[in-house]
């Protein structure tokens, strides 16, 4: 058995590089791996040799301990790839294509992804519609964060480059196809951003620098970011956008001051349950602060994309309420403004072409706006770490020296 | 000044008839006036001699005292009638001409009304976007439950029945166009309803069972009305719906009984604020009950319509949270399986001409479906009680006598 | 080799049943098989033993000999089965499932079929965009007027009915979700039919009565149907329609007449080429008679649906233009209006599941509308002959006894 | 009477500047105005003194010669200006503001307006739905070439720009509001134009470059765009744009140079009735030339937005099908890839805001890519020669001194 070095979550706080059964096309047992996916026949699936594969802020919820993740789960959902095996079913992928896999796993074959619901494929996950790469609780495929890695029903996910040489010239852009981009500018569509709106981005980490760079492209006026870590902000300023720090209270003053009204056409959610206060409640968590933020800020009309996630159960909230995935918004707020809302894992399929043709065609610099920087397979432990600390940093695993210096 | 009967709020618990003043172009003082309104012109206005106007539901948050609406407002806002007189700019609309109010107040010359968004007007309401007639804390437009009744913008807000004999004839029909039915509809339409859909709507009170007719004429394949109210769910059966009755106990099972499945595809609140508890907790209020459920039943991809109403505060809540507007959402269960929702008053423009159409071509009969009961405009407050009482009634005041026995 | 009894084209006119292989997982050479797909694998196919196979207007085409068709060519292309053997590469459908094939080929791995737009399969057909069953110039598929017949990626492309014996039941109605009720659907549809439109569908053929049962579904007020086949105007008035017969001259007169305003919110074409003209003009072809009739009675702002096939070229054609399939059209008359236009074969899996469940919960009557009729498969022919005469029927070939007298 | 210096239609190819009458709340007789327009009262309306007013391509067909457009028809319906009077009726537009006047003159109370189909309103010409200022056979509305013109319906129609410094400071991009941005967005929209799309644009006039501008702002990953004039391609290129010179010959094999595959997903014919051949066959008209060419080039998938003018009659056409209106297309072709067709006027309501917001918030640089320049109205008789000589440039009136030089 060939060896696979990885990054694994081992306990609370720390992730390690072990070493792992190179793939088969096959699921096999293994650290969160549902029983009834133990066994399964992966014809339909490819072997990448990884080209990049990203750190995310969802696996820090499982890194800090807040997930029943079990040790040795192989990490990583944000995949680019070189496919170097093909299994039997594999019609279209070839060897030697570079691809980007969406986070999302989907078969294809069901009714909600004919339907292009591909985050909630109904058979994927034996436990509930939707699954990921190397996520507690989502069926057990095992993450990307490794040298290889197996992705099923190849044909359906992968999304080919069509020139390998520019593919890895623009691989630094490319490899946000696999979850961030495509989640940032689900987040705007979904708020409704279109040419001229302005529009309030909650959170300036990865995905919150990605919905801005995303209503950029969908041709928003103005993009305010609001944060309260300031090399973040910094960050969203370097690409145009107006910003806002929440711990100097709450945003709708500043948005005044930016735009004349206390108001914005169009919010996004790029925080999550793992929420904290504005203004002088900065220092703890308050898991409706964004919501219910946002419903305040979002003009009469107007609608809210969260792709922020919000959990069923929380052990690690601060209350009762808060374990239980209980938030107590404002929702006649909202109601009074008839705002709309939506919530759910981004589809990355329905973006992620369109995406990648704005990238190869200069239209976009996401790597630029997320500030993305290459790192070595093995300094995984530091790039989680520094990430977890609020470094305003995109950090890009090299397992295989693909990404040149 | 000629005298104009009408159907007034007097204390918690208490309408009454009284006598007002006919209007005029110009919205005088008066119980709940906003001050910024008063003396505004209406020379884009029409005076209506009242053909039909309804007890709506949501008038009875302010009759139980729920409200700050002061003593002596005239109620109403669910208003058809003939017109009688029409201002200096009131241009296409012509006396003698039959037709729909919708509830929501708009200019036709805001921002919001030129997106059809006329239940968020700006140019109406001094206090926020969006009024009703006879409504508190809605500017102050005179209520509609009366003789006559003054309708600002009529060009815009009116909607003319095509021919009088007509529409005298399908006039309890019709008369649903101000209100419930687009409100139902609009349900139905944001909560993704199509051809073939799956759908629950909670509520079996007018507006519920507006949404449930709105759902068939959509196409859906099955529609489950939810209540705890007899009467009410044999109401829906009489049309074709499923019933749950939810002092049963949660919906979800039932659900399963009816579809093989325990979810649906759409779902529908009709329900608000002033829910309820499920099964052995249906006897006291419990204001998140309807939503949680909902996320629940609803499968992954779907959407909620919330016609429902959700308020800012509520006086009369259970608890303080309730008091100040706050709900205890699972939003977890809604964003795993990536739902979406839509809040707010139903924009009764968008579906008015449509809906109109289908009742006078006999596509929908919706009086029967509410199962809609004229009554005399002195008779009001015994219909205040006995919709309040829960009787499976819309009842419908006939100030003018055109609704003949 | 087992024999496989099959609805063959011999030459202009004449269809006969003729002696087939039984299928095997790999498109093998024989009559119009394009040359890049023989001996192409199927291991993501299935092997059905018809249910039920119907003859559609489309092939008349063929039969009638305006087309390059081969002889031998198998026919059909609106199948449902019974699966009897699966590929190594199917994992969902099972054998014994009951199963309806759209008649659009599709791949499921391609950008258009992601893109839910399998009506142009990008894999299947080498020559174009694009693929059916049985059918001149499409690849080379084999039809499915048989005893048996090969769907490729049936995961994909095949939906399962969750009941065998409700499906049996139900045949009639289900056959038909195979091509024409999603075709005349769709035309409904891209003709912006919804709740309240007026609507006029020209041509009451299957797929014109199939929209017009889909208009109504849709919740359209009034539908009108002009043809100048009486039976099928009956057959159109059996289920609620309006008619015009077109042979009394221009539709615009007798719309007026039912309408009281000579024109639609709706256009559907379920005509296309071979249309004819109106009144005195209507014993010989005019191509472009339907559309430019369209343009002139669909009111401003309208859209027409044109399932109606338009042909790149046509050797029969009246004259040198329709020979190379241009037509005369005045499109300044419809640009006058704003009216907008969507063309192309329906794609099926974007409506047939929707279709199949009002069908299941008894919300359609799509057989009855269409006159459905089972016959043998040995009197092809002659139902080939009888429709192609004018039958106000929809001829289903029972090739193995599943419908019952 | 006060005097009011105007831009009027004289003969075939003349214009010149005459005195008129300062206009009132009265639409009066005159060249070209409908009878039933005489005397219409407009208390609902604003007289502008005419900040900018800009030579249009539409307005040439009627200089050309090519209509039957009346002597001294005052031209002009690109229109801003500075509000000196209103009418009784208005209540929300005030003396003083800067406003965008849109070129579809609409009401604001039929229902097409209340659909936001401002394009096609039934109200303000008597002839059809729709209308337009200084244009023949639109009901008669004075034309803008002037220092002051009557705008009805002012509070629903006009724009108001929210800083009068600001808007006098971006004037020249402001001043393409009224028109030839909105109509270009239009077209892109309308071809589907999303971020990444690739887009073919026939014709490098101002709206076709407004176009190209307007996918750009869509977030289009290629905008090409085709004409034969050397200069206005070079525009083109100016702003980002790969070109094709379409009397090199069929824009098929150039986009496939630029591309690699000769088809776009998205194709904009801003050309319209007057088009010439391609290649050898340039040299003359050929109405049909741009649309089939179109459907040629556009992917199976793909949508046309068609802004480009098509007549319902042309008496200059260059034979009997053309002077009817009649185009040879081959919609088999279009058919075969299931493409969609919009046509019409651009509803300037429905995106100029959006738009004003772009430019207000430095997104966008209309005037630089469509070469604005402003002229005195005095010059208006050169600008109107240059520009039909083919200068690529499009020329500004700026009748009272508010443009500096």
């Amino acid at each position: 058995m060939s060896e696979n070095r990885a990054v694994a979550y081992k306990e609370p706080g720390v992730v390690e590089i072990i070493n792992t059964d190179y793939p088969t096309f096959e699921l096999k047992d293994g650290p969160g791996v549902n029983p009834a996916n133990v066994g399964r026949k992966v014809p339909h699936g490819a072997i990448l040799r990884t080209v990049t594969t990203n750190i995310c802020g969802s696996d820090q919820h499982m890194v800090r301990g807040r997930t029943t993740a079990p040790q040795d789960l192989v990490l990583g959902h944000e995949i680019t790839g070189e496919v170097v095996e093909v299994g039997p079913d594999v019609e279209f992928i070839k060897v030697g294509d570079i691809v980007s896999v969406p986070f999302n796993i989907s078969c294809g074959r069901c009714r909600n992804c004919k339907e292009r619901k591909t985050g909630i494929c109904l058979n994927v996950n034996p436990d509930r519609p939707g699954s990921a790469y190397g996520y507690v609780d989502m069926g057990g495929w095992v993450g990307g964060q490794a040298e290889y890695v197996l992705v099923p029903y190849a044909d359906w996910n992968l999304l080919r480059f069509p020139d390998r040489d520019q593919a890895l010239e623009k691989i630094m852009d490319l490899t946000m196809l696999s979850d961030i981009f495509p989640t940032g500018f689900h987040g705007a569509v979904t708020a409704g951003v279109g040419v001229g709106s302005t529009v309030y981005v909650a959170g300036a980490g990865p995905v919150g620098l990605a919905a801005a760079v995303g209503a950029q492209l969908l041709g928003a006026a103005v993009v305010i970011v609001g944060d309260m870590n300031e090399d973040r902000l910094a960050q969203a300023r370097s690409f145009g956008c107006e910003t806002v720090n929440v711990s100097n209270g709450d945003p709708k003053d500043q948005i005044e001051q930016i735009l004349g009204v206390p108001e914005v056409d169009c919010g996004v959610d790029a925080v999550g349950f793992e929420a904290r206060g504005h203004g002088k409640d900065a220092s703890h968590e308050a898991p409706a602060t964004v919501l219910n933020s946002l419903m305040d800020i979002t003009a009469a009309g107007g609608a809210l994309g969260i792709p922020g996630l919000y959990v069923t159960g929380d052990p690690g909230g601060i209350d009762e309420a808060a374990k239980h995935g209980s938030l107590s918004l404002s929702l006649g707020t909202g109601w009074a403004k008839s705002l709309s809302f939506t919530t759910g894992q981004c589809p990355v399929m329905r973006y992620n072409r369109q995406l990648m043709m704005a990238i190869l065609h200069d239209k976009v610099q996401i790597a630029k706006a997320v500030n993305a920087k290459a790192i070595p397979l093995e300094d995984a432990p530091r790039g989680y770490a520094e990430f977890d600390a609020g470094a305003a940093t995109k950090f890009v695993l090299n397992p295989n020296g693909y990404v040149k210096a």
